[in-house]
């Protein structure tokens, strides 16, 4: 049988079409307009996109945003005191600041800079301990992406068996916490499988959604899913292939074309978890205004 | 084969005996004496007895202990107004507010309410935030204390399954995240189970480790447990019977009787995890006083 293909893209579109209306409402009735500001300090080439990116769907969906330029010499103090001056400006509802930082800055010391009120990228210890807690709070884009393509085509969750291959603290842990509380998507049984797991093929066998965060290009094959999974892919590589105008092409931790044929639903790359996460960020934003008031 | 029991009581008492000599050291050198202090609202029988044992513990390592003793009929804001008191007492170096408080006060808030720095029960959202991001932190006193005694036994956990039965804030979810990340102990599979879970009994048996923290006594029975796991039982129910001179005896969540001959460690109850949680909240309030310097 033919999978059905869990369209990031798709999802991500609709989900930016509803916060587009959201905000015409919000302007009729002379609200404040969602405001995004984004920090970036040098000018690395794959940051300046994904900023760029960021700054663009502002603009779709009738946000307000800013660009924040920083020079890479600049020292942790000045990008806190950055930081700080965004904290207090009330016309920012949220903002990030783009990783990676340079290495003279301490990452960790700067996301816990960031008043969590405007933690949307949902980084801060604030946010993640609120997640734990089932408080409303920003959630970690790629996991909070996940749940609204689980929701878009409201694949049954509860009494499931997830499995989540990596625990990376902003992908892997949050996602199986995100899939074991009591809501929807969620209520599953959820194993996290990683570098130290013994007889991964076993497990990874008994999943009824396998979430893939593992960073190695076509790790997962057939004989490590199970008939009628689903199966979404979190990875995203650049692998150099002459055959294309732009010299590469893009792969995911799944070996796409052999595990499809096994499952219910699968995430492609690209267009599959890749363009939720900017959508989540604008979720985060418009969530940043509403608890505001 | 006789299992080894693990003895809570023993681990605890250890602790108790290293914290002792380690605030000795700390007198000696002129340093600060830890201090807790505990806010008991009302006098409810159970929270008296557990806040009084907190304040005995805290006399045998050689701590300051203050009880700060409320009225049932405080309001929200009074109380927050104590919280407060403690949060600007440079001499109080971790607090608690026991639980549960009357019906009025709004517990969540409570707990916010309670400068990071000085949350030695571990609940706040900061707190289980930077559990999630592995940062020095304090630990909730149930999964910190089994951390503790799989420490003390040297029980093997890398790589290990580990089969967490309940998803609860304060035992389940915390656990979980602590048994699969890169530490000792750590690095295991780590599967939650709970109410929604289908084919319980197919999973359990999985386990290396299986941490029970479900509620229901006397649920796990020996068929549900791998020959040779480790079972750690949370659970503690009072259970009527007229043939104790107390009225009752006190059961866990796993038929030990039963499931002991198939374990290679085991914990009991009472004896087990139980005596672990003041330990814990011992090491937390030292923890404070180091994280200040």
């Amino acid at each position: 049988m033919e999978p059905i293909i869990v369209s990031g893209k798709e999802v991500s579109n609709k989900i930016k079409d509803e916060i587009a209306q959201e905000v015409e409402l919000i302007k009729s009735k002379g609200g404040k307009v969602p405001h995004l500001a984004a920090v970036l300090v040098g000018d690395d080439g794959a940051s300046v996109t994904y900023v760029n990116g960021k700054v663009k769907a502002c603009e779709r969906v009738g946000f307000h945003s800013t660009l924040v330029k920083l020079e890479p010499t600049i020292t942790e103090e000045e990008l806190l005191a950055e930081v700080e001056k965004l904290n207090q400006n009330d016309e920012i509802d949220g903002f990030i600041v783009q990783s990676p930082l340079p290495k003279h800055i301490d990452e960790q010391k700067i996301t816990e800079a960031i008043d969590p009120k405007k933690d949307v990228d949902g980084f801060h210890p604030m946010s993640l301990g609120k997640m734990m807690l089932g408080l409303p709070c920003f959630l970690p884009a790629t996991p909070f992406g996940i749940t609204e393509m689980l929701r878009h085509y409201d694949i049954p969750t509860e009494g499931k068996h997830c499995v989540v291959m990596g625990r990376s603290h902003i992908v892997g842990s949050p996602m199986s916490v995100l899939m074991v509380r009591n809501a929807y998507p969620g209520n599953c049984t959820v194993t996290v499988v990683h570098s130290r797991t013994q007889n991964l093929k076993e497990i990874t066998r008994q999943a009824d959604i396998l979430i893939v965060a593992i960073g190695k290009p076509q790790f997962v094959t057939s004989d490590m899913v199970k008939e009628g999974a689903t199966v979404i892919d979190v990875g995203i590589h650049r692998i150099a292939d002459d055959s294309k105008k732009s010299g590469f092409r893009l792969l995911g931790d799944v070996k796409f074309d052999e595990v499809a044929p096994k499952c219910a639903y699968i995430s492609p790359v690209p267009g599959g978890v890749g363009p939720m996460t900017i959508a989540s960020l604008l979720k985060n934003t418009l969530l940043a205004v509403k608890l505001k008031n």
